[in-house]
C-alpha cells in the first residue's frame, strides 16, 4: 500500500486486513514499528481528532510528525494552475507539497471541499492536484468528497460492537446552522455499503445525495451482498434499524449558495435525534456520529450522555486503525 | 499520585519529596524514563512558558507531546452543560475531552476563568467539568483559581536560594493595562502558606482577595506553622521582607466589569515594583514574578534587569518540576 | 561552533566542511546523534519550509523540538529596551528568550526586518539583541538581513549541480505585490560571493542594494577570486549567465515607505523571469529561487515548470544543510 486515499481502493477482504492489523497493534504495541520516521501533517482546515491522533499515533510507534497550517503560522497556499499569484496566497502547491514531501517520509494532507463547484468537488479536483504533487506516501485526511480515515475507523467500530455484517444501517441528514461538506456521508454511505450492510440515506427534501456518491456506493453495496436505498420517510427509515449514522451536511440542490441552504434548512430544526427517534428502531440500536457535533441542534444531550451513543469508541478508533495506516504505508 | 491539580491536595512532605523528585531528574537525567509515553496539551488559552517547557520536559524523558489549541488550527469549545450549540463554538468539551484523552496517557489542560461570575470561578466549575471527564491522568496548566506547576517552581526556586521556611513572603499587587485571572495569586499565596512562610498580601484598597482564598491560604498557614495577614501599607508590608512576589490581578470586588476596575487602577500607576520598594527589605531581599510581566508598567527595568530578581530561575524550575510530575504520573 | 549566524562567520573552508558533513549525513543517516537534544523554534514570522525542515531534521537525527510563535497561541513580545508595555506586546525578550533557551539545548529564531529604519536593520539590532539574550547554540532562521540556512542550503545546491565556481551568477530583483525584506538577497549576494562566483547584481533603478551589503559581499569576493557588479542592464546581465537567482525586495531608497515603493513597482510589471530571459544565458542556465514565489508575478509558470528550475532542490537542501548545522551545534 502506498496510498490511502479513498476505501474504495481496498477491497473488502483488504479492508478487513488492514483492521486485522489496527488489532494487532493494540493488542501488542509496537513502540518502535517507525523510529526515525517523519510524518507530515498539512492541514488546510481546523482539525481537532485528526491532527491529535495522527501525532498520538505515530508517537506511539515510535515516529515523529510535524504540522504545518497554511493561514496560522504559514501562509496561505494557492491551489489553482496558472494563477496570477497577486493575492493573499504567497505560495503555489506546486512548490508547497513536494517540499513537505520532501522532508517527510509520508505526507498527509487535510483540504475540505471549496464549496462552490460541485462537479469539481465531486471530482476530487483540489485534492488529486495535491496528491499529483506528492512522491511519498500519502494519506487523506479529508477531501472534498471522502474522509477514508473516519470511515475505516467507523468500520472497526462496527466489527467491535459485533453489528451484523447484514444490519440495517441508516445515515440520516441531521440540522446545523449552516451547510457543511459532503465528505464524510460520503464516505460513510460506501463505507457501510462497502461493509455488506442493509444502508439506508434518510434526508429532508432538497438534500438528497449527489446521485455519482450514490452510484458509488450502491456498486459497492451490490459486491458486497447489502443494498442501498433513500427516503425522506422518517419512521420507515428507522423502524428496525440497528445504527443511526448523524451527519450534517448541505444541500447538493444549492450546493454554495448558502442563502437558499439557509432558507431550506429553516424548517427543518426537527431533524435532531432525540431519543424518541429510536422508538421502532431495532434491540441495541447504537448512535454513531464522526464528531464534532453540535448539542441540541443536530442531536439532543439525551442521545450522545445515553447508553446508544458510540461516539467516543469511533474517535478512539481513529487513532487505532490510522497506526494501521501509518504502519502499512511506513514499517519497513 | 494519578493527578496533579492543586497543590494543597499534597500534604507538606509530599511537596518535598515530589521537590526530591525534581532535583533528582536534574542531577541524574533520565532520558528513557517515559519513552513510548504520549502527552496532550490542550491549551485553551496562549502559553509559552507552559508549552515549551511541558514539550521540553517531556521530551528530556524520552516521552512526546501534541498541543490542541482551540480558535487556532481547531474549533471552540462549549463548555457549558445543556447548551443549544448555534453559535461559535462547534464541539462540546463532553466529546473534546474524552477524546483527547483517549489518545494520550497524560493529558494537560490549560482554561483560564471565565471572568463573569466569581463565585462560578471559585468553584473551579469549568475545570472540574472538563477534569471529570478526563480518564488519565491530568495536569492543571492554570484554571480559574489556581496554577500548581507555578507554584511548585517557586516553592522549588525558594529552596534552591535558602529563603528560610519561616521568611517574610510578601505577594504584592502590581498595575497592568487591564484586569487578569486571580488564578496566580490564589496559588502563590497557598504555597508560601504552605510552605510555612510569613505570608503578607499587599494590595490597594479594591484589590482584597476574595475571602474563599484567604481562608484556604490561611488554614495552610496554621497546618504548617506560618501565617498570613493583608495590608494596604506598602512600607509596613516591605519592612522586613525576604521576597516580594509581584503580580497583577482583577479588583474582585468588581469582578467582570471592566469599566470599574479601569476606573480604580487609574489611579494606581505608582503600583509598580521599583527599587525603591526594597530600602526598608530584608538583606538580600528576593524578587518574584511568575512572567509575562509587563516591564515598566508592573515592575521598573532596574528591579527586573538587577540582581534581586529571579524571575528566570523561577521559570527553568517550571521544566524541572514539571518532569517530576511527569514521571509521577507516568513512569512505570 | 556555537552559534549560526551568519555565513560570513565561516572561512570558505569552514563552509566546504560543513557541506561535507551535510553530504555525509545524506549518505549515511544518523538517527541517534542528537537522541535526547531539544531544539527549541521561535517564529516571530510565518514559515513553511523553515519550520518543517528543521522539525523534519531534528527528528532525522533523534532529536525532538517545540514550536513558539507569537500571536498565534501565545502573545506578542517586545523587543525594545526600556519599553513601557502598556500596549499589546504581554512579555518582553528579555525575559522570553533566555527562558525559552533555558528550556532546549539550541534555539533557531526567525525575526524579520521591522522595515521601518534601514541602518537599524542593516545593523541586526534586533536579532542581536535577541542573540545577546541566548546562552545556548543559536540558529538563525532569517533575520533582517540574513539568513544563513538558505545561503547553506543554495551553495550546496550549486555544488550538487556541479555549476563552476567561477560561474556567473546573476541575482536578478523581480517583482511582487509589496516591499519584501533584504534578507535573502543579501545572504544571497553574499554567498555566492564568498563561493567566488561573478556575481551581477541586476535590478532597476531605485533598487539598488544597500551599499553596506554591497561591499560585504565584495569584500567576499576578493576574498575568494570572485567579482561582484550591479547594473540594470537586463540584457548584458544575462549573457552568457549560469545561474539566475530571483529574488523580490522593496526599494532600499524608499525604505519603509510603502507608498513611494508601490508607484516605483507600478511601472516594473515586466521584471517578471520569463524563459526569453534565457535566449543568451549560458548552456545549461539553472533557475533558483528560495520560495516561496508568487508565480506569474515574479517568475512565469513556464520558468518554475520547466527543467531549469532548481528550486525544489534548493528546498530540499534546506533540511541537508540544517541537519549538518544541527550536528555540529549539539552532537556530543
Amino acid at each position: 500500500m502506498n496510498r490511502f486515499m479513498d476505501l474504495a481502493d481496498l477491497s473488502r477482504e483488504e479492508v478487513v486486513d488492514l483492521l486485522a492489523l489496527a488489532q494487532r497493534l493494540q493488542d501488542r504495541p509496537e513502540p518502535r514499528a517507525l523510529a526515525g520516521r517523519i510524518l507530515g501533517l498539512l492541514f488546510l482546515n481546523p482539525s481537532l481528532r485528526t491532527l491529535s491522533s495522527m501525532q498520538a499515533g505515530m508517537a506511539r510507534l515510535g515516529g515523529q510528525s510535524f504540522v504545518i497550517t497554511p493561514g496560522s503560522g504559514t501562509w496561505q497556499l494557492e491551489t489553482r494552475l496558472g494563477a496570477t499569484m497577486d493575492g493573499g496566497a504567497a505560495e503555489h502547491i506546486r512548490e508547497g507539497i513536494p517540499v513537505l514531501a520532501s522532508y517527510c517520509d509520508a505526507l498527509g494532507i487535510r483540504a475540505f471541499a471549496d464549496g462552490r463547484d460541485l462537479e469539481a468537488d465531486l471530482d476530487e479536483s483540489s485534492f488529486k492536484a495535491m496528491a499529483a504533487l506528492c512522491d511519498k506516501p500519502l494519506i487523506n485526511l479529508e477531501s472534498a468528497m471522502n474522509h477514508p480515515c473516519q470511515a475505516l475507523a467507523d468500520w472497526k467500530t462496527l466489527d467491535d460492537l459485533d453489528v451484523p455484517r447484514r444490519g440495517r444501517f441508516v445515515l440520516s441528514w441531521v440540522n446545523h446552522p449552516r451547510a457543511l461538506p459532503l465528505a464524510v456521508p460520503a464516505a460513510t454511505l460506501h463505507m457501510a455499503a462497502h461493509r455488506g450492510m442493509d444502508v439506508v440515506v434518510l434526508r429532508p427534501e432538497g438534500y438528497a445525495l449527489p446521485r455519482r456518491l450514490m452510484d458509488k456506493a450502491r456498486a459497492a453495496a451490490e459486491a458486497s451482498g447489502g443494498s442501498l436505498t433513500e427516503t425522506s420517510d422518517r419512521a420507515g427509515a428507522l423502524a428496525g434499524a440497528q445504527v443511526v449514522y448523524a451527519k450534517e451536511w448541505g444541500s447538493p440542490a444549492h450546493y454554495g449558495d448558502a442563502g437558499a441552504d439557509g432558507a431550506l434548512r429553516r424548517e427543518l430544526a426537527d431533524w435532531m435525534v432525540r431519543e424518541d427517534w429510536f422508538r421502532h428502531a431495532g434491540h441495541d440500536c447504537r448512535f454513531m456520529h464522526c464528531l464534532p457535533v453540535r448539542r441540541n441542534v443536530a442531536v439532543a444531550d439525551e442521545v450522545l450522555d445515553g447508553p446508544r451513543s458510540v461516539v467516543r469508541h469511533e474517535a478512539f478508533n481513529r487513532m487505532v486503525v490510522q497506526m494501521a495506516v501509518l504502519h502499512r504505508l511506513l514499517a519497513r
